[in-house]
């Protein structure tokens, strides 16, 4: 495989075409960003981190029969996907209230959610990436309501697969954001990335915070946090 | 009918009790106010307005079938309403870009909506209103969904119904606000108000603007506008 030309440059990822037309080349980058790219500083260790986390849950929902685009790791720092076309909605499931919910509905932070919700935000960082509801996501054109109803059933079915795995090494999946694309055949792929960047992941025993908001709220050392969750999840994944 | 104790004053409407348990009077104020109440004003003339728009609105939607609360308007300012128990849901429905909506999407504001967009709001003023989804009603219990249901299909009832009345006397019905509570027996009732404070209308050959936007944006004479809202029905009713 041949790295090509840069496709795209995001807050957190470098996207390379290939040799082969349908495959990606995936750089993660040390960069943080909080608060619609405010907030803006650099770790070392992030992007090796977080590729190797995404990496992990990528493969782990392959097995569990989520199709995704990941196709391998290749180094510390970078990737190989299944090139798709973004649908330009983050899918938001919630467990546990926190950050723009508790703040939304005026919940507590940390307080056990009666039912999981899902939402959706248009991906759109001129708008901030706004809440939408399915009659404006009908309005924009963003995506047919078939393949809406698919998306929210895979992030469900996500959520329930990944809390089980971060429950197995004491740590709770408070909240997450999902990226779906369409293959090459039309087909809807999980995209994107899962990560500290987009879980939320708490201590069970101590509810430690060990995700983007260390960063977001200057809790420690972003490094020691996802090298906190790296560690953890190989662990489950090697001996579960 | 015997007025009793103020239950509720509002920002627009005061609320008293009456010698029959399950009926309200209902005395429309002249004050106005914006932007979650950060804006405020008194225009002599306005509370009549309203309650004379309001009236004449519910009491038409009455005879076209939409169960509503509306008993019958007593004088200028006042009105006898039947007493219900609010959803804490604003149900918005638009017809073209505006307000909100333009800015969430980015839309340029009078841009036709090629579908109709039904929204919902979170009752609270604490919170600013938050736009909210179906997972969030039901997290909050706010309003069981085939009741939800009820209010969605009654709210694009009462669009159709309403933006042909409006039609009638060139007026566009851009969007609107209704509000729905539970009667004595369960049944789910429209009930507050519908008036230029509630429903954004243009005039259908200038675009001019004849709702409370005249006071957000300061672009005239409230009383004015509201007069000519009041006209144009009176008029289409009549002759309708
Ligand atoms: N398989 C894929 N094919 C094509 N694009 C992808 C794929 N997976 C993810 N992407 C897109 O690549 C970009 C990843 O870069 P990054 O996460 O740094 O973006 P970002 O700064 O979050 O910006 P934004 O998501 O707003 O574009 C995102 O735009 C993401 O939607
Ligand atoms: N039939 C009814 N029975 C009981 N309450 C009603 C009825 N119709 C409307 N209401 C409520 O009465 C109040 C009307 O007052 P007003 O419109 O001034 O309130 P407001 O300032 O908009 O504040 P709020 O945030 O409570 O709506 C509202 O709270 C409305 O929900
Ligand atoms: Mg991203
Ligand atoms: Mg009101």
């Amino acid at each position: 495989m041949e790295k090509r030309d840069l496709l795209y440059e995001g807050k957190a990822k470098k996207l390379y075409e290939t040799d082969r037309p349908n495959v990606l080349w995936v750089e993660y980058k040390d960069d943080l960003t909080a608060f619609n790219g405010e907030k803006k500083a650099s770790q070392l260790g992030k992007g090796k981190l977080n590729n190797k986390i995404s990496s992990l849950l990528l493969q782990y929902l392959k097995e569990k029969g989520i199709y995704n685009h990941f196709i391998q790791q290749l180094s510390d720092h970078e990737q190989l996907v299944e090139k798709t076309t973004i649908i330009p909605i983050e899918v938001v499931v919630r467990n546990t209230a926190a950050g723009s919910l508790a703040k939304r509905l005026g919940l507590p932070e940390g307080e056990k959610l009666k039912s999981t919700i899902v939402e959706y935000y248009y991906k759109d960082d001129d708008l901030g990436d706004p809440l939408i509801n399915e009659d404006h996501i009908e309005l924009l054109d963003l995506v047919d309501s078939a393949s809406l109803n698919e998306m929210k059933e895979l992030s469900l079915k996500v959520n329930r697969l990944l809390s089980e795995l971060f429950q197995s090494c004491d740590l709770q999946l408070v909240d997450f954001k999902l990226e779906f694309g369409r293959d090459r055949n039309g087909e809807v792929a999980l995209s994107d990335e899962i990560s500290p960047d987009t879980c939320r992941l708490w201590d069970v025993a101590t509810n430690e915070k060990l995700d983007k908001d260390v960063f977001r709220q200057n809790l420690g050392s972003v490094e020691e946090a996802y090298q906190t969750i790296l560690n953890r999840l190989e662990g489950a994944v090697t001996h579960g």
